[in-house]
Protein backbone atom coordinates (compact mmCIF):
# COMPACT_ATOMS: atom_id res chain seq x y z
CA UNK A 1 0.00 0.00 0.00
CA UNK A 2 2.42 2.43 1.19
CA UNK A 3 -0.06 5.91 0.94
CA UNK A 4 1.71 9.18 0.00
CA UNK A 5 -0.94 10.48 2.77
CA UNK A 6 1.29 8.96 5.86
CA UNK A 7 2.55 11.84 7.69
CA UNK A 8 6.59 12.27 7.87
CA UNK A 9 6.07 12.61 11.52
CA UNK A 10 5.13 8.94 11.20
CA UNK A 11 7.44 7.57 8.76
CA UNK A 12 10.02 9.43 11.38
CA UNK A 13 9.69 7.09 13.62
CA UNK A 14 9.81 4.01 11.60
CA UNK A 15 13.65 4.25 11.82
CA UNK A 16 13.78 4.05 15.67
CA UNK A 17 11.68 0.94 15.65
CA UNK A 18 13.86 -0.65 12.90
CA UNK A 19 16.83 -0.56 15.02
CA UNK A 20 15.17 -1.38 18.27
CA UNK A 21 13.99 -4.60 16.24
CA UNK A 22 17.92 -5.28 14.85
CA UNK A 23 18.95 -4.61 18.37
CA UNK A 24 16.77 -7.27 19.80
CA UNK A 25 17.40 -9.51 16.61
CA UNK A 26 21.51 -8.93 17.72
CA UNK A 27 20.25 -10.14 21.44
CA UNK A 28 18.68 -13.52 19.14
CA UNK A 29 15.19 -12.06 20.56
CA UNK A 30 12.10 -13.62 18.19
CA UNK A 31 8.77 -12.26 19.47
CA UNK A 32 8.09 -8.48 20.84
CA UNK A 33 5.16 -6.10 21.49
CA UNK A 34 3.98 -2.85 21.24
CA UNK A 35 4.23 -2.80 25.02
CA UNK A 36 8.38 -3.89 25.43
CA UNK A 37 8.98 -1.64 22.36
CA UNK A 38 7.24 1.50 23.63
CA UNK A 39 8.97 0.89 26.70
CA UNK A 40 12.42 0.50 25.26
CA UNK A 41 11.84 3.62 23.18
CA UNK A 42 9.47 5.94 25.79
CA UNK A 43 6.90 5.80 23.53
CA UNK A 44 3.43 4.49 23.64
CA UNK A 45 2.40 1.37 22.56
CA UNK A 46 -0.81 2.64 21.47
CA UNK A 47 1.58 5.06 19.45
CA UNK A 48 3.66 2.11 18.10
CA UNK A 49 0.30 0.06 17.66
CA UNK A 50 -1.38 3.36 15.50
CA UNK A 51 1.98 3.69 13.37
CA UNK A 52 2.52 0.47 11.89
CA UNK A 53 -1.52 -0.46 10.96
CA UNK A 54 -0.99 2.53 8.63
CA UNK A 55 1.37 -0.11 6.53
CA UNK A 56 -0.71 -3.23 7.43
CA UNK A 57 -0.93 -5.67 9.65
CA UNK A 58 2.19 -7.02 11.40
CA UNK A 59 1.15 -8.88 14.83
CA UNK A 60 -1.74 -10.24 16.25
CA UNK A 61 -3.75 -9.78 19.60
CA UNK A 62 -2.12 -11.47 22.07
CA UNK A 63 0.79 -12.49 20.71
CA UNK A 64 2.77 -9.69 19.82
CA UNK A 65 5.27 -9.18 16.99
CA UNK A 66 7.77 -12.15 15.36
CA UNK A 67 10.50 -9.11 15.03
CA UNK A 68 12.44 -10.58 12.23
CA UNK A 69 9.04 -10.53 10.09
CA UNK A 70 8.59 -6.99 11.21
CA UNK A 71 12.20 -5.84 10.68
CA UNK A 72 12.21 -7.46 7.23
CA UNK A 73 8.86 -4.98 6.51
CA UNK A 74 9.69 -2.25 7.77
CA UNK A 75 12.98 -2.45 5.92
CA UNK A 76 11.27 -2.97 3.08
CA UNK A 77 8.88 0.20 3.25
CA UNK A 78 12.10 2.26 4.16
CA UNK A 79 13.61 0.86 0.73
CA UNK A 80 16.74 -0.44 3.11
CA UNK A 81 15.99 -3.46 2.15
CA UNK A 82 19.23 -2.74 -0.74
CA UNK A 83 22.12 -0.54 -0.36
CA UNK A 84 22.41 2.92 -1.32
CA UNK A 85 25.73 4.37 -2.48
CA UNK A 86 26.08 7.83 -0.92
CA UNK A 87 28.21 10.37 -2.07
CA UNK A 88 30.17 12.33 1.11
CA UNK A 89 31.61 16.06 0.29
CA UNK A 90 33.83 17.51 2.68
CA UNK A 91 36.50 15.47 4.02
CA UNK A 92 37.40 17.68 7.08
CA UNK A 93 37.58 15.95 11.24
CA UNK A 94 33.91 15.17 10.52
CA UNK A 95 34.13 13.28 7.26
CA UNK A 96 36.93 11.42 8.15
CA UNK A 97 35.11 10.14 10.93
CA UNK A 98 31.96 9.57 9.65
CA UNK A 99 34.10 7.72 6.36
CA UNK A 100 35.29 5.58 8.95
CA UNK A 101 32.09 4.95 10.87
CA UNK A 102 31.41 1.19 9.81
CA UNK A 103 27.56 1.10 11.23
CA UNK A 104 26.26 2.19 7.62
CA UNK A 105 26.20 -0.85 5.96
CA UNK A 106 24.41 -2.49 7.70
CA UNK A 107 21.90 -0.27 7.80
CA UNK A 108 21.60 0.17 3.88
CA UNK A 109 24.20 2.69 3.34
CA UNK A 110 27.75 2.65 1.34
CA UNK A 111 29.77 5.59 1.35
CA UNK A 112 31.14 5.13 -2.61
CA UNK A 113 33.20 8.50 -2.69
CA UNK A 114 34.29 11.82 -1.04
CA UNK A 115 35.01 15.14 -2.20
CA UNK A 116 36.80 17.94 -1.11
CA UNK A 117 38.12 21.51 -2.55
CA UNK A 118 40.95 21.56 -0.42
CA UNK A 119 43.97 20.84 -2.42
CA UNK A 120 46.02 19.59 0.32
CA UNK A 121 42.89 16.83 0.84
CA UNK A 122 42.61 15.86 -2.81
CA UNK A 123 44.23 12.57 -3.27
CA UNK A 124 44.48 11.91 0.20
CA UNK A 125 43.45 8.80 1.43
CA UNK A 126 40.49 8.65 3.92
CA UNK A 127 40.25 4.82 4.87
CA UNK A 128 39.52 2.95 1.75
CA UNK A 129 38.77 6.20 -0.38
CA UNK A 130 41.19 8.55 -1.58
CA UNK A 131 40.02 12.55 -1.93
CA UNK A 132 37.94 13.00 -4.97
CA UNK A 133 38.22 17.23 -6.39
CA UNK A 134 34.90 18.80 -6.16
CA UNK A 135 35.37 20.85 -9.25
CA UNK A 136 34.19 16.94 -10.29
CA UNK A 137 31.31 16.55 -8.26
CA UNK A 138 28.70 17.09 -10.63
CA UNK A 139 29.94 15.23 -13.55
CA UNK A 140 30.95 12.08 -11.31
CA UNK A 141 27.98 12.16 -9.19
CA UNK A 142 25.78 12.26 -11.80
CA UNK A 143 27.66 9.91 -14.00
CA UNK A 144 27.13 7.17 -11.32
CA UNK A 145 23.59 8.20 -10.46
CA UNK A 146 24.23 8.09 -6.94
CA UNK A 147 20.61 9.65 -5.11
CA UNK A 148 21.85 10.19 -1.87
CA UNK A 149 24.56 12.34 -0.37
CA UNK A 150 25.98 13.57 3.03
CA UNK A 151 27.27 17.75 3.30
CA UNK A 152 29.92 18.07 5.52
CA UNK A 153 31.43 21.10 4.26
CA UNK A 154 31.72 24.39 6.13
CA UNK A 155 28.35 26.34 6.27
CA UNK A 156 29.42 29.05 3.74
CA UNK A 157 29.82 26.41 1.06
CA UNK A 158 26.71 24.05 1.51
CA UNK A 159 24.16 26.14 -0.16
CA UNK A 160 26.23 26.20 -3.76
CA UNK A 161 27.40 22.73 -2.79
CA UNK A 162 23.63 21.30 -2.37
CA UNK A 163 22.98 23.50 -5.74
CA UNK A 164 25.49 20.63 -7.83
CA UNK A 165 24.22 17.72 -5.73
CA UNK A 166 20.27 18.76 -6.89
CA UNK A 167 21.84 19.43 -10.37
CA UNK A 168 23.88 15.86 -10.68
CA UNK A 169 20.73 14.47 -9.33
CA UNK A 170 20.67 13.51 -5.92
CA UNK A 171 17.33 13.08 -4.07
CA UNK A 172 18.17 13.09 -0.05
CA UNK A 173 21.06 15.28 1.53
CA UNK A 174 22.23 14.92 5.29
CA UNK A 175 23.23 18.08 5.79
CA UNK A 176 26.01 18.38 8.68
CA UNK A 177 26.92 22.34 8.28
CA UNK A 178 24.70 23.98 10.26
CA UNK A 179 22.36 26.09 8.05
CA UNK A 180 18.85 25.45 6.13
CA UNK A 181 19.34 24.59 2.64
CA UNK A 182 17.19 25.63 -0.30
CA UNK A 183 16.17 22.64 -2.73
CA UNK A 184 13.60 22.19 -5.01
CA UNK A 185 10.45 19.98 -3.25
CA UNK A 186 11.24 16.59 -4.23
CA UNK A 187 14.81 17.02 -2.86
CA UNK A 188 14.92 15.30 0.56
CA UNK A 189 17.00 17.31 3.39
CA UNK A 190 17.76 15.96 6.92
CA UNK A 191 19.95 18.40 9.14
CA UNK A 192 22.39 17.00 12.26
CA UNK A 193 23.41 20.08 13.59
CA UNK A 194 24.47 19.18 17.77
CA UNK A 195 23.69 22.55 18.98
CA UNK A 196 20.15 22.54 17.67
CA UNK A 197 19.55 19.41 19.18
CA UNK A 198 20.93 20.80 22.40
CA UNK A 199 19.22 23.72 22.53
CA UNK A 200 15.89 21.38 21.91
CA UNK A 201 16.93 20.09 25.64
CA UNK A 202 17.93 23.43 27.29
CA UNK A 203 14.50 24.54 26.78
CA UNK A 204 12.89 22.23 29.50
CA UNK A 205 16.36 23.15 31.79
CA UNK A 206 16.11 25.39 34.59
CA UNK B 1 5.02 32.93 30.47
CA UNK B 2 6.67 29.84 28.99
CA UNK B 3 4.08 27.53 29.52
CA UNK B 4 5.01 24.01 30.65
CA UNK B 5 2.08 22.58 27.80
CA UNK B 6 4.21 23.71 24.66
CA UNK B 7 4.09 20.60 22.53
CA UNK B 8 7.80 19.36 21.83
CA UNK B 9 7.70 19.78 18.22
CA UNK B 10 7.31 23.08 18.67
CA UNK B 11 9.87 23.85 20.72
CA UNK B 12 12.13 21.22 18.35
CA UNK B 13 11.24 24.27 15.41
CA UNK B 14 12.37 27.12 18.13
CA UNK B 15 16.02 26.52 17.90
CA UNK B 16 15.63 26.21 13.72
CA UNK B 17 14.07 29.78 14.13
CA UNK B 18 17.02 30.96 16.03
CA UNK B 19 19.90 29.55 13.49
CA UNK B 20 18.37 31.74 10.71
CA UNK B 21 17.68 34.57 12.43
CA UNK B 22 21.33 34.33 13.69
CA UNK B 23 22.39 33.68 10.65
CA UNK B 24 20.33 36.82 8.67
CA UNK B 25 22.26 38.62 11.72
CA UNK B 26 25.72 37.90 10.13
CA UNK B 27 24.49 38.81 6.90
CA UNK B 28 23.66 42.25 8.25
CA UNK B 29 19.89 42.12 7.94
CA UNK B 30 17.63 44.50 10.36
CA UNK B 31 14.21 43.24 10.06
CA UNK B 32 12.31 39.99 8.35
CA UNK B 33 8.67 38.61 8.07
CA UNK B 34 7.42 35.27 8.92
CA UNK B 35 6.94 34.91 5.02
CA UNK B 36 10.58 34.90 4.76
CA UNK B 37 11.50 33.06 7.54
CA UNK B 38 9.01 30.09 5.77
CA UNK B 39 10.38 30.55 2.52
CA UNK B 40 13.69 30.21 4.18
CA UNK B 41 13.39 27.07 5.72
CA UNK B 42 10.50 25.40 4.07
CA UNK B 43 8.12 26.06 6.96
CA UNK B 44 5.00 28.04 6.24
CA UNK B 45 4.49 31.70 7.27
CA UNK B 46 1.60 30.68 9.40
CA UNK B 47 3.32 27.27 11.10
CA UNK B 48 6.17 29.80 12.60
CA UNK B 49 3.47 32.92 13.19
CA UNK B 50 1.47 30.24 15.44
CA UNK B 51 4.59 29.21 17.24
CA UNK B 52 5.85 31.76 17.96
CA UNK B 53 2.78 33.69 19.34
CA UNK B 54 3.00 30.87 22.35
CA UNK B 55 5.46 32.69 23.55
CA UNK B 56 4.21 36.24 23.47
CA UNK B 57 4.31 38.89 20.32
CA UNK B 58 7.15 39.09 18.49
CA UNK B 59 6.13 41.16 15.50
CA UNK B 60 3.72 43.71 14.24
CA UNK B 61 1.54 43.31 11.68
CA UNK B 62 2.90 44.61 8.35
CA UNK B 63 5.95 45.37 9.38
CA UNK B 64 7.58 42.00 10.55
CA UNK B 65 10.23 41.06 13.32
CA UNK B 66 13.32 42.98 14.64
CA UNK B 67 15.69 40.05 13.85
CA UNK B 68 17.52 40.99 16.76
CA UNK B 69 15.32 41.48 19.42
CA UNK B 70 13.58 38.39 18.51
CA UNK B 71 16.57 36.16 17.97
CA UNK B 72 17.67 37.58 21.50
CA UNK B 73 13.76 36.12 22.65
CA UNK B 74 14.47 33.01 21.16
CA UNK B 75 17.65 32.36 23.15
CA UNK B 76 16.27 33.88 26.45
CA UNK B 77 13.69 30.87 25.46
CA UNK B 78 15.64 28.33 24.98
CA UNK B 79 17.96 28.70 27.71
CA UNK B 80 20.75 29.74 25.80
CA UNK B 81 21.43 33.27 26.86
CA UNK B 82 23.99 31.87 28.69
CA UNK B 83 26.39 29.15 28.11
CA UNK B 84 26.38 25.72 29.31
CA UNK B 85 29.03 23.24 30.12
CA UNK B 86 28.91 20.23 28.62
CA UNK B 87 31.09 17.04 29.28
CA UNK B 88 31.69 15.03 26.45
CA UNK B 89 32.27 11.08 26.90
CA UNK B 90 33.99 9.51 23.87
CA UNK B 91 37.16 10.82 22.45
CA UNK B 92 37.28 8.51 19.05
CA UNK B 93 37.20 9.82 15.77
CA UNK B 94 34.03 11.34 16.13
CA UNK B 95 34.48 13.21 19.65
CA UNK B 96 37.73 14.60 18.59
CA UNK B 97 36.01 15.88 15.79
CA UNK B 98 33.38 17.38 17.73
CA UNK B 99 35.82 18.91 20.36
CA UNK B 100 37.78 20.80 17.65
CA UNK B 101 34.15 22.23 16.44
CA UNK B 102 34.21 25.38 17.01
CA UNK B 103 30.66 26.44 16.34
CA UNK B 104 29.04 25.73 20.03
CA UNK B 105 30.12 28.23 21.92
CA UNK B 106 28.07 30.93 20.06
CA UNK B 107 25.04 29.02 20.09
CA UNK B 108 25.16 28.49 24.29
CA UNK B 109 27.49 25.58 24.55
CA UNK B 110 31.31 24.99 26.17
CA UNK B 111 32.33 21.44 25.97
CA UNK B 112 34.25 21.02 29.21
CA UNK B 113 35.71 17.82 29.86
CA UNK B 114 36.78 14.66 27.59
CA UNK B 115 36.44 11.32 28.53
CA UNK B 116 37.31 7.86 27.62
CA UNK B 117 38.04 4.18 28.75
CA UNK B 118 40.85 3.33 26.33
CA UNK B 119 44.15 3.27 28.67
CA UNK B 120 45.89 4.65 25.16
CA UNK B 121 44.07 7.83 24.93
CA UNK B 122 43.27 8.71 28.05
CA UNK B 123 46.02 11.49 28.95
CA UNK B 124 46.25 12.26 25.21
CA UNK B 125 45.27 15.88 24.09
CA UNK B 126 42.49 16.62 22.30
CA UNK B 127 42.60 20.16 20.73
CA UNK B 128 42.66 21.75 24.47
CA UNK B 129 41.66 19.18 26.75
CA UNK B 130 43.21 16.26 27.82
CA UNK B 131 41.35 13.36 27.52
CA UNK B 132 40.17 12.20 31.41
CA UNK B 133 39.89 8.53 32.69
CA UNK B 134 35.78 7.61 32.15
CA UNK B 135 36.47 6.14 35.34
CA UNK B 136 36.33 9.29 37.18
CA UNK B 137 33.40 10.80 35.57
CA UNK B 138 30.51 10.33 37.56
CA UNK B 139 32.16 11.81 40.40
CA UNK B 140 33.57 14.45 38.46
CA UNK B 141 30.99 15.57 36.84
CA UNK B 142 28.97 15.83 39.78
CA UNK B 143 31.14 17.85 41.29
CA UNK B 144 31.02 20.36 38.32
CA UNK B 145 27.62 20.39 38.46
CA UNK B 146 27.67 20.04 34.52
CA UNK B 147 24.19 19.38 33.78
CA UNK B 148 24.41 18.76 29.90
CA UNK B 149 26.70 15.69 28.38
CA UNK B 150 27.44 14.41 24.91
CA UNK B 151 27.75 10.59 24.53
CA UNK B 152 29.86 9.59 21.69
CA UNK B 153 30.74 6.10 22.96
CA UNK B 154 30.52 2.84 20.81
CA UNK B 155 26.56 1.41 21.50
CA UNK B 156 27.27 -1.51 24.02
CA UNK B 157 28.75 1.16 26.52
CA UNK B 158 26.12 3.45 25.92
CA UNK B 159 23.36 2.65 28.27
CA UNK B 160 26.15 2.02 31.48
CA UNK B 161 27.31 5.36 30.69
CA UNK B 162 24.17 6.73 30.59
CA UNK B 163 23.80 5.48 33.58
CA UNK B 164 26.49 7.07 35.20
CA UNK B 165 25.91 10.41 33.87
CA UNK B 166 22.23 10.36 35.46
CA UNK B 167 23.96 9.57 38.75
CA UNK B 168 26.19 12.27 38.34
CA UNK B 169 22.87 14.95 37.97
CA UNK B 170 22.97 15.02 33.93
CA UNK B 171 19.76 16.38 32.66
CA UNK B 172 20.01 16.33 29.12
CA UNK B 173 21.91 14.02 26.69
CA UNK B 174 23.08 14.01 23.29
CA UNK B 175 23.46 10.57 22.33
CA UNK B 176 25.61 9.89 19.38
CA UNK B 177 25.15 6.01 19.85
CA UNK B 178 22.88 4.22 17.83
CA UNK B 179 20.86 2.81 20.12
CA UNK B 180 18.07 4.11 22.41
CA UNK B 181 18.33 5.01 26.34
CA UNK B 182 16.61 4.09 29.11
CA UNK B 183 16.81 7.20 31.43
CA UNK B 184 14.51 8.76 34.05
CA UNK B 185 11.28 10.91 33.23
CA UNK B 186 13.38 14.20 33.81
CA UNK B 187 15.88 13.65 31.78
CA UNK B 188 16.15 14.61 28.36
CA UNK B 189 17.82 12.76 25.46
CA UNK B 190 18.01 13.58 22.26
CA UNK B 191 19.12 11.03 19.25
CA UNK B 192 21.67 11.75 16.49
CA UNK B 193 22.48 8.86 14.08
CA UNK B 194 23.00 9.24 10.40
CA UNK B 195 21.18 5.92 9.21
CA UNK B 196 17.84 6.75 10.99
CA UNK B 197 18.08 10.21 9.44
CA UNK B 198 18.83 8.89 6.16
CA UNK B 199 16.40 6.04 6.06
CA UNK B 200 13.66 8.63 6.73
CA UNK B 201 14.21 9.88 3.41
CA UNK B 202 15.12 6.85 1.31
CA UNK B 203 11.45 6.07 2.16
CA UNK B 204 10.48 8.58 -0.69
CA UNK B 205 12.85 7.69 -3.03
CA UNK B 206 12.17 4.89 -5.60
Amino acid sequence: MQAKSIPDIVIGRLPIYLRALQHMLREGRQVTSSQELGERLGISAAQIRKDLSQFGEFGKQGTGYTIKFLADRLQEILHVDRVWRVAMIGAGDLGRALAHYGGFAERGFQIEMIYDSDPEKIGTKVGNFVVRDSANLLAEIKAESIQVAMLVVPAAFAQPVAEQLVEAGVKAILNYAPVNLSVPADVHVQHIDPSTHLQRMTYYLE
